[in-house]
């Protein structure tokens, strides 16, 4: 389904090549002054401007933003905020050769299987355009949690072998150069979050933040604290790495998370025409803080 | 919130040292035959029956499992089914030394700082006990699954650096004569889900198994297919891979994912009198199957 | 908050004086041929075309909608259907004088108190007005319906004393000429719904029929069967009339319920300028068949 | 389902002729001090303990409440609250003449159709035993408003065609020689409410109230402020009526909501042998009062 949360609950919707995707998000509290140029940032950041390696059209779509209720003279009302983006330079002739192939690693025959009908233009749901809607969802999340003192701040950290982040460019350049793509981990830090943020048994903090992270297109993977490398550590060791959450629940340190993102499947070298990025983990950043932005509003303490 | 799922509703409830824990699952369909045997067969698994660094309270504790409704002549009526397991080895004395105190790494002091109270016997709602109920009720979901083909197995994979499973016993070993812990890697395949199980954008198949895998108390990462080690692979190699998993949705091959447990850190080592695992990830594998078979359950398709 | 249902989720947006009211219907099956000329026609039946005592602008809004996404040539595609109705016809400035000013027996300051922040532009969403997004998905709900021999069909059985539907108009002319305004109690039926629909505990058919029309503007009663006037009757009597609905499920039969509308209060006769309806009831006759509707959909059997 | 409310989460299972009913609370706050004397007071008034007209089985039923989880030493620990009624004076022979019989105007027939299965004994989950657990769960709730200085006040204020509070106990002492039952109305009134309480579109106060009433078994009808009787009152006259709830949302005045329960089908004069209320009303006046209690416990403002 395409709602996410209950407190702030974000409705997403739009297919990739029809008239707008958009969402309303549900649950924002009344008197939140809006700061557009944020978001419109934050969607730059999300389109890969200036970055190397994404593609042409992801450069020069301008998502622009047009708000249709919840907000008036900038502050929000309390009721449901619904906003969309048009789908401007919607080129559906690009994808026509696909209208009877399936394209290797995406997600076309799943979704033909289980819905009988399937959306060929541009991956409908399945593409990462849809993750424009979240950012803009998140980034009202975001204003909310740092006027409370809580900031959230993803980066990428390593690119295939590479963790050293001034040769990231570089790396991914190489990839595009061979018509290939490449992975990434990205690591988010919470700060500000106050103590006691979590549920102790299902609803625990790191189970959301896992949710939502694996809801992103190519997330294989998520872990926080000593997470997988901890494995070898004995326990009189790892005592005091809690990753900020403790039974479930925030201990009022720092929270530190990763995620990995697998590169897109879809790239020159394996046949595919279209416009792809050759590392969607640089673009995914600003999505990871979107998504965390959106748990942790729809905690109430 | 201490309630999992919609379709299939779980309750878990109780305090490790207090008269029983228990659940009800509610949405369990009407005329599905109960195996009792292998309901006690898993809270051995569970209980860690004949395995090697397990504390002695756990292997001594006789898990019987009192049935208080939903349940007509071994058959399902359809109704909730509850059920209890008292707690009949509680021994509070042990603890009563850490009344004014905190362990070091344990959530009591976030428990005290959300609730203003704290339940000291042994954890409350934080110990490991609570996950007894979660075996009962995932052993119904895995019969439920198992009659209509699907099958589900987890397995420890790795015990601190020691991949070799004739090894895991005597790392095991090592570390609880040292009187330290370690963590451990466990992998779980699903086999003979249907293609199409899973939902597109937030409601993921692989999002709702991170969810559920998190919420177990030690787990610390969660990955699928690919996962971490994907990073450095190309898009052009990985194409293949997918974890049995296809845009949120099951592509009906074996899925495979990963989580990793944490040491307990309850040492003899780090100063902790008490009943402790040297490896809880032993114990955590049909606790791991349970979950997956919750979430599995809780999908219509 | 503005989402209703969990199977077929249906979220609702929009001041009616913002830029447009809309929703997004998330759950529809994929392969539903949408009938877009019965969706007007029901949305000028919200509107009152043609019906005596009506406001000038709700005749003569006409109510466009623009579909955003969600369907593809006609034909639903198992993604979240978006669409809006842009409020061509606001016009504010009748309401400016009311920007200091409470409207007896409106929601203004109950507004006010809970939000800190009034959109005091025509009721913002407690206007009406939002029951046109109800009627649009309401209608998506009803063609699905259709398809597998349900039918839903309301009608008003009193307007103030008068049972006598042929005079209906003359009542509400009476009234309208007065400057006052009156209530009107509508009846619905439900036919062909098969035999096992509902709950048997807290999710019993009736309650969700019941939180449905509560949820409507102005409602202020709901029965069904025997209802209110059944308390004279003796058990020994009453056996037989189930109202279609026993112990929360649908028996196969007919189910008939009632529901009663009050007058509005915002009349000329009141004081209150503005444009509004001589007797509600009229245009929510559409309203509860949308919303019986969407609960229908929401049940799986 | 047998869950309800999102934030005070009540599950609630057992059938009447079982090993106990029971429930669990899910959301308590730790640190309220639990009046176990109230809720044994509660269950005796739903119980019929002196009153007329009341089935020899529901006075002789000593309902001793077990309690499980989530307090200690009488005072909550935020953790989910178990409890268990057993069923003492199970007597299934009573019933065992029905194994092969429908009940007129019971539930029997359509769980039969939606489980293919049939809990025959006294009604299984359909039996009005299972409002105790309600009643359990509910007192709770009222001890957790009381303090916030809210009061809830059920009473009968009709009985068959009698309006006359003294007269009530001859009326319904009439119907039972005659080996028949009568319906009554309940008129709740809830005091002390802060205004701001409920939200604007579709989960109303009035909607959550009515939804909570009609799941109440044998309850035909719900409404609130002037009701079906307003139906002949102009606008120009119930205006300042508003029952305590405006747009959805409390006012701060009184709320006032009546509801109608039906007589009980199972009667020696239609032939039905068993134990049964002549005027299900009067016990359901508690059960009235929980539900709205675990309403309003589930909105936060």
């Amino acid at each position: 389904m395409n709602v996410f949360g209950e407190k702030w609950t974000f409705t997403s919707f739009g297919e990739s090549h029809g008239a707008a995707i958009g969402g309303v998000l549900d649950g924002v509290p009344a008197g939140l002054h809006i700061d557009f140029d944020m978001i419109r940032s934050e969607l730059e950041r999300r389109a890969g401007k200036g970055m190397v390696g994404v593609s042409t059209r992801a450069q020069h779509e301008p998502d622009e933003v047009e708000w249709l209720s919840g907000v008036l003279d900038g502050v929000t009302l309390g009721t449901p905020i619904a906003f969309i983006i048009r789908n401007k330079d919607a080129r559906p002739k690009d994808y026509e050769y696909l209208k009877h192939t399936y394209r290797v690693g995406h997600a076309d025959k799943v979704y033909e299987l289980k819905y009988g009908i399937r959306d060929y233009r541009g991956g409908g749901r399945a593409s990462a355009r849809e993750t424009a809607a979240r950012v803009v969802a998140g980034s009202i999340a975001k204003q909310e949690l740092a006027a409370k003192g809580i900031r959230i701040r993803a980066e990428l950290i390593q690119v295939g072998a590479e963790t050293n982040p001034a040769k990231f460019a570089d790396t991914i350049a190489a990839y595009q150069k061979d018509g290939d793509s490449i992975g990434g981990i990205i690591e988010c830090r919470i700060n500000g979050l106050p103590a006691g943020t979590g549920e102790p048994i299902f609803d625990k903090l790191q189970a959301h933040l896992a949710f939502a992270m694996m809801s992103i297109n190519a997330c294989k993977g998520f872990e926080y604290g000593t997470g997988f490398g901890g494995v070898t550590q004995p326990g009189s060791e790892i005592n005091a790495i809690s990753g900020g959450i403790s039974g479930g629940i925030s201990d009022g340190t720092e929270i530190v998370f990763r995620c990995v993102f697998k590169p897109t499947p879809s790239t020159p070298k394996a046949g595919i025409k279209g416009r792809h990025d050759a590392c969607v983990a640089t673009r995914a950043v600003p999505v990871v803080e979107a998504m965390t932005a959106l748990v942790l509003v729809n905690y109430s303490a």
